[in-house]
């Protein structure tokens, strides 16, 4: 055990190249499931190492890029908008992790399903993340922890509303706590907990259809999403 | 908006360097203070960028380090010993936070305070994390948001046990609370919610002193201080 800092190994500057990847969320509705699944897009990988394997989209950190600004324009290049919500999500830096050594700052992002519903670019599909293909690099260990993010985060956070249009009735946000957590919920205590919340703003709008009309709410914006706590904008 | 991909800025590889920092926390009783402070040890820098400054331990990575490693590295260079608790905190890249383009992965750890007491290497002090001078580079904004997650994470999990020795009383334990969240708990309270944690187990030790003697407890080593969630160990 050493107290000195002159042994370190890496006084010199080790050839270590920084990626951004992004883990985009949203929902899809399949005929005769019962729930939406949660689906996350990936894109084909034109060259080695990997070749044809579905990624993660992301790329090297730029010259000039914030990491933030990094992880939005692959959001962008992906599925062509802004996310409702974008988080850091982890850095993966293992040695074997890729042939040549990359870090990977890992963000992840929640896009609403009529965003995710267009066609998508080439070479890049959506996927139900809890069924994946083995997919490049360490990708499917990095979606399995952004999966257990999202399924913990919506139970402290108010990041469901990142998934739902500006319009919605209590039983499309039921319906997207539903999905993210795989399991039905009882809609009399799924609407007492959102009574108590004070982040919805109910509406004088009905969406009338086969059953009978139900308010339209819209979500409070002076509430943030989720605690950022003091970090850079 | 564009849904191509090839007008990436980042197709080739930008020369960014990736440093390793850690925020480690520990505590320490002043005379005539009612509760413990949290403090950090800081290293004095020897070379410009901003030499003579006051800075997060830290290096650059290594080429055979994973992540952890490097930070498990640089905290044994500073205080000498292993953490109880280590665990990322979150990766800062702005381009404007150093004069050379500098992605900084940062770590927070706790060490106990026999530890933290132990005479510190040359150019290493400990510093109320409270009130810290200007610090190099963008760490005054680090710790603050590493001071953050500590007393949220202090709520939702086990790691004050990361700054207590193996026996402990609940006083000790409370005190750790106390010093982290910086406000007086009501002792009947705390033990109150502390007999429903489950992790605590009693020994037939007493501490006996001024005071009526006090239990010891040991923490139950099978319950880990927080979830990791599927992370690579």
């Amino acid at each position: 055990m050493t107290t000195t800092t002159s042994t370190s190994p890496a006084t010199a500057h080790a050839d270590i190249r920084v990626a951004v990847s992004t883990v985009i969320f949203s929902l899809r509705r399949e005929p005769g499931r019962e729930r939406p699944s949660v689906v996350i897009p990936l894109v084909r990988r034109t060259r080695a190492p990997h070749e044809g394997q579905w990624a993660l989209p992301g790329g090297w950190l730029g010259a000039d890029e914030d990491l933030e600004m990094a992880a939005s324009r692959t959001l962008r290049e992906t599925t062509g908008l802004a996310p409702s919500f974008l988080e850091q999500l982890y850095a993966f830096g293992a040695v074997d992790r890729s042939p040549t050594r990359a870090v990977s700052i890992v963000y992840w992002a929640l896009v609403r399903e009529d965003v995710s519903a267009r066609p998508a670019p080439e070479n890049v599909a959506w996927f139900d993340a809890t069924s994946l293909p083995a997919l490049a690099f360490d990708h499917n260990q990095i979606v399995e922890y952004a999966l257990w993010r999202l399924r913990n985060k919506v139970g402290y956070s108010r990041i469901a509303h990142g998934l739902l249009p500006e319009l919605f009735t209590l039983a499309d946000l039921r319906e997207v706590y539903e999905a993210i957590l795989d399991r039905r919920l009882d809609p009399a205590n799924f609407r007492r907990q959102v009574d108590t919340s004070g982040t919805l703003i109910p509406t004088d709008g009905f969406r009338t259809g086969s059953h009978r009309p139900a308010r339209l709410y819209r979500y409070d914006h002076d509430v943030e999403l989720a605690e950022r706590g003091p970090l850079p904008e």
